[in-house]
């Protein structure tokens, strides 16, 4: 089922979430404890493997059809001069993104991944916040619904991306909702703007929780009143991959800020997801830390489009290539550990 | 040239360092400014792009020829239990390597590299230091030697990684000399010792300091009198490389603490370097932080093998991807960044 009749609906669905397999996760340890190389060696690449395997539901987990998903989305709160590039450049990008030429292309190549990108409604921004709701419940649950149904069943991995100008206000907003604090709290420079710019964005996101103020106790609500149409597709992309067994990393800020209601409905509602990167756009450390999500690596991206999450698929690579293709010690001949004490 | 007569000699040729090329760099630097992304966005990876443009002498870096090699050796210092593992060990690791069953094999193949594995006088154990030189000046500049003929002059990217049963204690006594503190300071639990194991460790490397006091303002004395065949030859491969214009990415702590004698003879000795990762080895960070490099990832992995430089190699290809295969602004028909001030 992909499509949600109701704020109700989605809420229950978003409750109703299955556990993983306990049983697969805890093959993927054994393997890893006899395969030539200290015990726990290989750090986290170790935990991957075995995140993998509870969330695909495999003992020895795969990596062969992994998919990139980006949406795209536009914002009428750009109306207030919270970015550093026009409106427009959201579907230039989404142009650039079919012609090959944009940094996700090269990264999904590499990482062996299908890319697709999905704009939702470009010629129809959402609302300016700070005067409405960005999106009233249909066009909510329409934009979750579309990144449900984005989801493919047979995928072993997805990770989650996003192209929207002003999405890096929009994702503060929801941050700022979910977590409290304000726009200095919440507010970087996303592609670059000024000091005045910047001031721009904090005022514009304390206008927007001020409007909002009777709708802030209700994740859903928020991410509906205070966010974008990819943001949305992002929660019911992630919904979706929880419900067909296939783990997730998510990428940047607004992606982190797009899952973030999930967390707040249901505490383990992201385990099946591995934040790929901490940005440099300054909220998304503190929004990580308030979801207990840990960053795999820290390269000072802060692009979107799934650029992170594609560069820490080949890490997952390299975690899956260790535990399917090393030798055991039996297998290999190499001496296991001392007896301990040694001597 | 690739044979050393002397410490005298070694000294000289590591003191006699080509800069690296500021044009290529700059070329990079341009090239990334005009590409369909906000300046600076790709973080690190724009960071790699440039540095591989200096080392390599190219304005445009390539990754067509990545050499991943691990030096093996023994060492006389086990005598005092300061490893999990029996000696052997090493040799059987370096079965396991030729046979594809180790970790590197997997990871060199993912990321695209040669693998060489070289063993040097396996059934010749450096000497205890404890009571002696590791090794006399002949044997050191023998293996400074093998590991400096080592790098083909054609290779693009060099991995250097190291087996040693024993060489997190070597590493930690070479970092000690090189930096202060003794074995409290710099000894880990290598591979996995129990707590008296790391007690031994700490009071075996506080012996040999003692032992070698008078060599300890010499850098490659040090790395002679308390390092081992594999450091000795991960120095002179690092050297190799950088008078042959091949950027490196260093491993682990035994690779760190094996190059850190050149920086202690020429500060920018080591600028042609990365340091792919920090270990989950107790001493690394510090041995980083006391070399002023920055490591590329901390995945918690203390494996040795060049594991961590074949997963930054992952990262290094993300970074060239973007750099080579990305559209300019221009190209992409895409509106480059607002006036400042925004309206």
């Amino acid at each position: 089922m992909t499509g949600f009749t109701s704020f109700a609906d989605l809420r229950a669905a978003c409750l109703d979430l299955p556990a993983g397999d306990a049983g697969a996760a805890a093959a993927a340890v054994r393997r890893n404890a006899v395969l030539t190389k200290p015990p726990g060696s290989l750090g986290r690449l170790e935990d991957l493997v075995a995140w993998l395997a509870r969330w695909q539901g495999r003992a020895l987990p795969r990596l062969d059809r992994v998919e990139v998903i980006v949406f795209a989305g536009n914002h009428g709160v750009v109306a207030h001069g919270v970015s550093a590039y026009p409106v427009g450049v959201t579907a230039q990008m989404v142009a650039n993104f079919a012609a090959g030429g944009a940094a996700i292309n090269q990264l999904s190549a590499l990482a062996g991944a299908n890319l697709s990108v999905i704009p939702l409604s470009l010629d129809a921004a959402t609302a300016d916040f700070t005067q409405e709701k960005a999106m009233d419940q249909a066009a909510f649950l329409a934009a979750v619904a579309a990144g449900h149904a984005a989801v493919p069943a047979a995928a072993d991995l997805v990770c989650l991306g996003e192209m929207g100008i002003g999405n890096t206000t929009v994702a503060a907003a929801i941050a700022a909702a979910l977590f409290g604090g304000g726009g200095e709290r919440w507010a970087g420079r996303g592609t670059g703007v000024d000091d005045e710019g910047l001031a721009r964005k904090r005022a514009t996101i304390d206008a927007a929780l001020a409007r909002h103020r009777p709708l802030l106790g209700d994740p859903l609500q928020i991410a509906a009143a205070l966010g974008g149409r990819e943001l949305a597709a992002i929660l019911g992309a992630t919904l979706a991959a929880r419900r067909r067994n296939i783990p997730v990393l998510i990428d940047g800020f607004v992606c982190t800020a797009a899952v973030a209601p999930l967390a707040r409905l249901r505490a383990d509602a992201l385990a099946h997801t591995w934040a790929s990167h901490v940005s440099a756009e300054a909220g998304h450390r503190a929004l990580l830390d308030a979801l207990g999500l840990a960053p795999l690596v820290d390269l000072g991206i802060r692009l979107g489009e799934a650029s992170g999450a594609a560069v820490a698929t080949l890490i997952l690579r390299a975690a899956l290539a260790c535990h399917v293709g090393m030798a055991t010690f039996a297998e290999a001949g190499v001496s296991d550990k001392l007896p301990s004490p040694a001597p």
